[in-house]
């Protein structure tokens, strides 16, 4: 099936759904349409021709989409599947954006109709500010696509969302279990998200000691201005993981601080050297 | 007293020293020297006109130096200061540029000479490369660079270290005392160092994880290739301070984990909001 005979629709244009919109513009789809809230949103991305044309509501448009990728929060992914199970084209593939996916996967599995399918995907991709007015196509240029395939898709299916992913300029799809993608990302996303809030919360906010901040307190905490509604979806879906890691981390750091009490350099040394060469590994 | 009519001597030619040679060269002093252990640096830094004449010995020059600037780990610091004490010009001013302020300027304090004066320094610059190959005066630019001054220091000592400071570019010049220094840097520097390096060594280090690795790890993690011997030194000489910070990080991190394990949003939406406000604060 080449691009141009797929009707594809986008639900949610944020920065994600945007910048996907925008990018599979380019590949002339048989028609590219897209559902928001947003009024204004969606004519700006008629206007922009970032879209062929814009919905709000979504019965319409559903049941003659081949593709619909759905661009939401985690909760509403969830609520908008279910939601609209009668309205979706038999035979079409559904995929999602979310940074989290057993829950999303586990909460829709016991609803989909054995006639769709549904192949969950989060892009390692982004920028600090949202929303469809910063979205950029360039944004998926040399990225890396996760996608959490089950026993349940097709390889047709696959392929096609495969394909999706690649035309958008991404450099590597990533195929793991859903299980497996949220036990590494609360490791290398949601951890990391967590302890720059514990680190700019301990901050003294003296306005006299702003000019006193390096660099390496602005790398740690780079995130820690979070999307709190996101956020929290994110972190409560993730629990399980959540607490090994925090565990691992707390167990980690309660040892170092043992170790600068107890002056004793040969620990410290071995886990500085641990770290160089773990930091060495994964690049800059 | 004009930049002309000084002999300004550089001990130790790494990174940062190399960079403040580079920098004061520009001013044409009467003589900018250095002292390094390593012959090779020495040649290639009068080589490339960063310094006018380089020595491995230090008692010869240091009786002809106005100004003697440190750039060494803080324990060589504390040991060139003492160790070299007869030498020094009468009228000297020597200053250093350890991440560390409280400790040095208790240990030199004691064996100081009434006619000569220490005023402790530390340049809030740097790179992630090291030594004196990678020196570059830029990195001075539009930087901010403490000073510690103690009540035995001069108006005219700390207005000369003062200009070369502005000399070199630096944007702000920040006069706090040693220990609030040493308090701030535990929060703004020392602990983010320990969380880079405790959260790098929870990572599983399988190869095909490396790819799924996002820019919130990466960016928590930049410091965490650790220069071991200087940081053991920096960490065990501010180590009450340490404490203090580790706790309260480690408190927050706690709430945290608590809070999502017991699914309280109203507590989580409270700390994001309060970190999102205090990251905005401190700019990029």
């Amino acid at each position: 099936m080449g691009f141009s005979e797929l009707n594809i629709c986008i639900v949610g244009l944020g920065l994600i759904g945007g910048s996907i919109a925008k990018g599979l513009k380019d590949l002339r789809p048989k028609n590219l349409w897209a559902i928001d809230k947003n009024t204004d949103i969606l004519r700006t991305a008629e206007e922009e021709n970032a879209i062929d044309k814009g919905f709000l509501q979504a019965e319409d448009i559903l049941e003659k989409s081949d593709i619909v990728i759905l661009s939401l929060y985690p909760e509403d992914t969830v609520k908008f599947i279910i939601g609209n199970m009668d309205s979706f084209k038999s035979g079409c593939i559904i995929t999602d954006t979310c940074g989290l996916k057993s829950a999303i996967i586990r909460l829709i599995s016991k609803k989909l109709r054995d006639d769709i399918e549904f192949i969950g995907g989060h892009p390692m991709a982004g920028r600090e500010a949202a929303g469809f007015y910063n979205s950029d196509k360039a944004i998926f240029y040399n990225s890396n696509y996760f996608i959490t395939p089950t026993a349940q898709n097709s390889k047709e299916a696959l392929d096609i969302v495969g394909s999706l992913i690649t035309a958008l300029g991404c450099k590597n799809i990533i195929a793991i279990s859903p299980e497996e993608h949220d036990s590494v990302i609360a490791y290398t996303s949601h951890l990391p998200h967590i302890l720059a809030v514990s680190l700019i919360n301990c901050l003294d906010t003296r306005e006299e000691l702003k000019g006193l901040i390096g660099g390496s307190f602005k790398d740690a905490t780079r995130v820690a201005d979070i999307n709190s509604k996101l956020w929290i979806e994110l972190l409560l879906l993730n629990k399980e993981n959540l607490m090994t890691t925090i565990d691992c981390f707390l167990d980690n750091l309660i040892r170092l601080k043992e170790a600068i009490s107890a002056e004793d350099a040969g620990y410290l040394e071995n886990e500085f050297a641990r770290a160089s060469t773990k930091r060495r590994g994964i690049g800059q």
